[in-house]
């Protein structure tokens, strides 16, 4: 017998998922943005360092982003595409956030994202995130 | 009844993608890095611009890339973790590969690497890459 397949009901799921972690990282939520992460999280962050592993270090990540930006904290998905299986999917975004400009107000800065996913006891989890920036040529 | 675990068949299948473009990118054979992409593969790049779309865009982005390097050109896997379903997989790497240095010669240059995965037609397919450095501080 085919299994069900997997489409919308998974990829609504992972939206929702996708949708409040940015949604907390808005109001600064540490609670939030954690909520649906793997204790191992691995991170390749926008700035240094290179790699960042585990829950603790994920969460300081934020520290660092949380200083840099203004209330209210931009992170908005532009564009977003999910991949879904049963038990894993990817999520490919471009987000806008904001850093600080060289007359220190804040101005736009348009990322790229992936992120991977498992179904654990039949949620979501975010297991790797990678951020980034086209580097500067 | 519960289908067969995904795990070593899909994971070997995958690797060996996997291996077999960075093989292809050494020897510089277009042919062999494009063979298992899907033509709508979209790639967040290095270098500028902030994202590409379709094999034709990603294949010149090579076009730079072997402009920048040397013979032998490096390109190769420091780590990988690939987490497979039957049929949606990613990879995520750390890589080394080289660039011009300012006096000319060949420097190392790490980076870090997501891919998304589908299975199509009992083959893996390449639909999304994320090569990334952090930002300069």
């Amino acid at each position: 017998m085919d299994k069900k397949p997997s489409g919308s009901e998974d990829e609504a799921a992972i939206r929702q998922v996708v949708e409040s972690w940015t949604a907390a990282v808005r109001r600064r939520d540490f609670e939030g943005i954690l909520r649906n992460h793997a204790s191992d999280i691995a991170m390749f962050d926008v700035p240094p360092p290179f790699q960042i592993r585990g829950i603790e270090a994920y969460r300081k990540s934020w520290d660092l982003f949380f200083s840099w930006s203004s209330d209210p904290v931009p992170f908005d998905i532009t564009e977003m595409s999910i991949t879904a299986s049963a038990d894993v999917a990817f999520v490919v975004a471009t987000m806008r956030c904001a850093e600080p400009g060289p007359d220190g107000k804040q101005k736009p800065l348009d990322f790229r994202l992936m992120m991977g996913l498992r179904k654990i006891e039949g949620r979501w989890i975010i297991t790797h995130e990678h951020h980034s920036v086209p580097a500067e040529s």
